[in-house]
């Protein structure tokens, strides 16, 4: 039994959870559902914690471009055992992360009508990005977009100070 | 990164996320706290999928106590990296499971006045213990014990058919 299959079986179990279960709730004044910012904050509070976990030497470099290299490669193995299959950024602070084949969707069918499903999905692992970012001193705003299930790019934006 | 301190991460938010906010919360007609039932049924859950995830050959032993040899050795170490310190049974389907230091607890101050704080953190392993054993052909209650801080006992009762 793989440590990851207990991670991914709570994580879903989790997300069934907390996933709306009032379809006439009324969205946050951000126009979020109450449960993917729930979602959201969780990630962002076990990335913050992962952060603190990663080899001190992680913590050297500060350079942005190192920071994704790392969590490409490192955060990704450790969470979902595959580094990340792509990597793009217009060097103004913007990053693409590209999964073609992310973890955490492959479970769900493929299909047009499940993408807007793929959301509650999304919401850990973009607060999981953004929490690991804080520890490392960046603060940022972190988006999903699926394209073709189940592969997703996660868009980071960095926020100057 | 050990993949265990991702699972100890993840149980610990979710828990602060689903533990009842609302102090005022009327108790189920069991007398059990929502969240409680809702962490157990989380638990429950993963444990019923876990049990699929186990090896083939567990599936032929259906002795009572083979099992729990079973659940205190494997899915111990699979879940929470140690194996169950101490099984003892009343040979008529009650079973007692003892941890000396069981790894949801230890994060805890250890102290007679946190004792009852323990509870939300028994309510996931506690399904986990019915969801696996629901899965391997026995239904059962299950509940736990804590004396001393990090130690906790978990009693399994087997429900005659």
């Amino acid at each position: 039994m793989a440590d990851s299959v207990l991670f991914e079986f709570l994580h879903t179990e989790m997300v069934a959870e907390l996933w709306d279960h009032d379809p006439d709730s009324d969205p946050t004044p951000g126009g979020q559902k109450p449960s993917l910012s729930v979602l959201e904050g969780i990630g962002f509070r076990v990335g913050q914690a992962l952060g603190e976990r990663l080899p001190q030497d992680a913590l050297a470099f500060r350079e942005e471009l190192d920071v994704f290299k790392f969590l490409c490669k490192d955060l990704w193995v450790a969470v979902f055992q595959k580094q990340v299959d792509g990597l793009r950024t217009n060097h103004q602070g913007t990053y693409v992360l590209q999964d073609n084949s992310f973890p955490l969707l492959l479970p769900m069918a493929s299909g047009l009508q499940y993408q807007e499903e793929a959301a509650k999905f999304l919401a850990f692992p973009c607060g999981l990005l953004r929490g690991s970012l804080h520890t490392l001193g960046f603060r940022s705003s972190v988006t999903a977009l699926v394209a073709a299930l189940p592969a997703c790019k996660f868009q980071v934006v960095i926020q100057k100070p």
